[in-house]
């Protein structure tokens, strides 16, 4: 049998982050200041981001230069693995060969430190002492505090309060790792002291928790805020994933007839499939891309392309992208990274100009193709990567049926060891399928009509 | 700067497991079976383990094929990476060079699937149906699960009932492989209903969770028992890490001065040093055995070499090993995988020969060298692993004060992802040094004494 495992030595470690704006046939729509309609400038965002990470952001080089410093952190874990998924195939008895690039080797257990590495050296060499950020179920917050550990900048992370106290694990790892972690709203801020006036038990939310983050930079010294997913220059450092993806296939002489991640924000589907971009664009390659996502949050299958706040207070420039409204709230899925309104804008571009695909999946599948997964290849997927893993499933079921050798990739963005809990109400029967609310959609979508850049 | 990880293809993994029993100078003392005082035939295990497993047990060929079955499971995750830890040395500001052997990257985040596979595999073409074990803390239970399940078989885990309660993830992981897992003591064994008809509240015990699996196994059709360490064929299973390790030290040109690991019942220990050990015996190296082990269970450090029970209740052949005595009962640390009164036989002979030494440290030393390790290396250790990385930190320190450059290598048998709880503990200051209690240790000495074999 051929090797399981497509390893790259370090030496094959890619020192550039592939830019995918120069090559798309036009400009993104740009950021919108709320306040006066206008494209925001770049410098508006000094308060909140280093200048090399806004240089990025808009930058038009198509390679970034990785610095030294990020790659020696990288080596701790990276290339990662790309996995033929032989017992998977075998279950499914399909023709297809299916790969997963594991991205839950990391330090954190899944893709963020990829990013958070970058920006905590990005933010370090410019002089900054301390990185704010809000985290959910604390993917992004364990990340960010590895990586200012690594670094030696100070780390505060507002932990959305339920959050904080029902999945406490990450929590811990942020801890190990130095940084302070507490449960928001706060009274350290304005934005969250006007919560607790209003309702001191509030459970907190992502949107508070950026407000909170986003206000104890731009108001404390030497302090910059720092972003998991969403914004161009995340993707851009995500684009690691895809680069070694691809470096791997051609390695063993494969090519991908379908490319499929989770999608939340969208940087881990992002990072994994823009190096394969420019090649569709110029018709080379006839890949699918295939974004996945819940139905209880179902931005890409039912949001509309339009300018809208990156969170839920009104804080942010407008941004263009598939969205929910940013009001819409999203039941409480145990895939909590994927509970977001909108999605990152390039990827947003990429669905409206149908390069990639959409698809939504319900709770209890999503869950039974992770127990199938854990079952044949062993390890336990995190419940946002299991969603990539039911579109899989699909995909190579098709296959079956058309019997057709297709080669599909998934990116396994993250493993489950701290999502337990949500695997034993499954298997006790307790998980509920919460589906969207479309009455709340077209409500949430009607609020924001009328925001500029809309009309 | 030199690459951090040593990688072996699949190709290179080892297809042989290594046997040292032939290499050694002399036969280790026989097991003795305690009603007659006679050295105990095969034939007296066949109720409790396949012949396969028991001619392995005795076995004097110094190579056992692992079945391709066997190695094709193994590829899920295997070779292993050998890793240079160079942040470490940087903290640390060593001449020695530190590198360790990561197993944590298996399935469920330890070494055991090396020999769980391997006899899960052997029950099976022998027709077995169902396997029974005990685990405590569970890193043993969910092993043996990941293995039943891949190989068909059915899996029914005796766990410690305050584990259970207390330390719920890793009995979450074996209902997701499909095994059955009850709270021991049980009501569906004599041993079980005994101690519970004595006091309904036990909290249980390794030793009672053993007599319970034993009893399930030799008195069900087509069930067999399985144990996770102390037996040679369990070290021989596990000498694929010490197989592995020597070709990627070869590979790099190094010579190790200085072995280290942790040692509980001996299985992650002895699989990583004793392919190094004929070398030794031959005088053709030099290398440093180092075993480490918890103060509050100094097996090592403080037993004696008597033939002793390998259970508490005293229903298995009698093992001559350093041993505290079969009723000792260490204090409640957090490496619960070194709370074992006994040790492998294999292994105490090498200490018995000045050819292996012990050191032990106390619970808060060993936590502190692990937050040291989570933040240069990133990946947070288990508190069993820790103790192996507490030694090392001392090693290298030496070497600092002495200016020698030694090659320490170390076994990073698991992670410690579900052991969030215990770092917790420790960040909060709530961690207690538990000694060993040399007045237990005397009295429980005392009692083996008259056991046959040592008079």
């Amino acid at each position: 049998m051929e090797e399981k495992k497509i390893l790259l030595s370090e030496r094959e470690l890619p020192t550039e982050w592939y830019n995918v704006l120069p090559d798309l046939p036009e400009q993104l729509p740009p950021p919108i200041n709320p306040a006066t309609g206008e494209p925001i400038k770049p410098e508006d965002l000094l308060p909140v981001f280093p200048i090399s990470l806004i240089k990025q952001e808009i930058s038009q080089n198509r390679w970034i230069p990785i610095p030294d410093e990020v790659l020696e952190v990288y080596k701790l874990w990276r290339p990662t693995p790309l996995v033929r998924a032989y017992e998977l195939e075998k279950y499914l008895n399909t023709p297809a060969r299916i790969y997963y690039k594991n991205e839950s080797v990391s330090p954190t257990g899944s893709h963020k430190p990829n990013t958070a590495v970058a920006q905590a050296y990005f933010n370090k060499i410019e002089g900054v002492k301390r990185l704010t950020t809000e985290t959910g179920a604390g993917q992004w917050g364990s990340a960010l505090a590895f990586a200012c550990n690594i670094f030696g900048l100070k780390c505060r992370v507002y932990m959305v309060k339920v959050s904080y106290y029902q999945k406490p694990f990450r929590k811990s790892l942020m801890h190990i790792w130095g940084a302070e972690v507490f449960p928001s709203p706060t009274n350290l801020t304005n934005a969250g002291r006007k919560i607790l006036a209003e309702d001191p038990d509030s459970p907190g939310s992502l949107g508070i928790a950026i407000s909170e983050a986003i206000e104890d930079a731009v108001t404390n010294e030497d302090t910059k805020y720092s972003l998991g997913s969403v914004l161009n220059h995340v993707l851009l450092h995500q684009t690691i994933i895809g680069l070694e993806t691809k470096k791997q296939l051609e390695l063993i002489n494969e090519k991908p007839d379908i490319l499929i991640g989770c999608v939340g924000g969208g940087s881990n589907f992002g990072g994994f499939i823009l190096p394969f971009v420019p090649e569709k664009l110029k018709g080379k390659s006839e890949v699918k891309f295939l974004a996945v996502e819940p139905t209880a949050c179902p931005t890409l299958t039912k949001g509309l392309y339009l300018y809208d706040f990156g969170d839920t207070v009104g804080l942010t420039p407008l941004l263009k992208m598939y969205t929910l409204g940013h009001n819409f709230v999203p039941p409480k899925i145990h895939a909590g990274g994927l509970r977001y309104h909108g999605d990152a804008p390039i990827l947003c571009y990429l669905v409206y100009k149908n390069l990639v695909e959409a698809v939504a999946y319900t709770q209890k599948a999503v869950f039974e193709a992770a127990i199938i997964f854990a079952k044949t290849e062993g390890i336990l997927p995190a419940p946002e990567t299991a969603h990539a893993i039911k579109a899989v499933i699909d995909e190579a079921i098709k296959c079956k049926e058309t019997k057709e050798e297709k080669c599909i990739v998934f990116n396994f963005s993250g493993h489950g060891y701290f999502d337990i809990n949500a695997y034993d109400q499954y298997l006790e029967s307790k998980l509920e399928d919460v589906d969207y609310a479309d009455e709340m959609i077209k409500k949430t979508l009607e609020e924001i009509k009328k925001l500029p850049g809309n009309v």
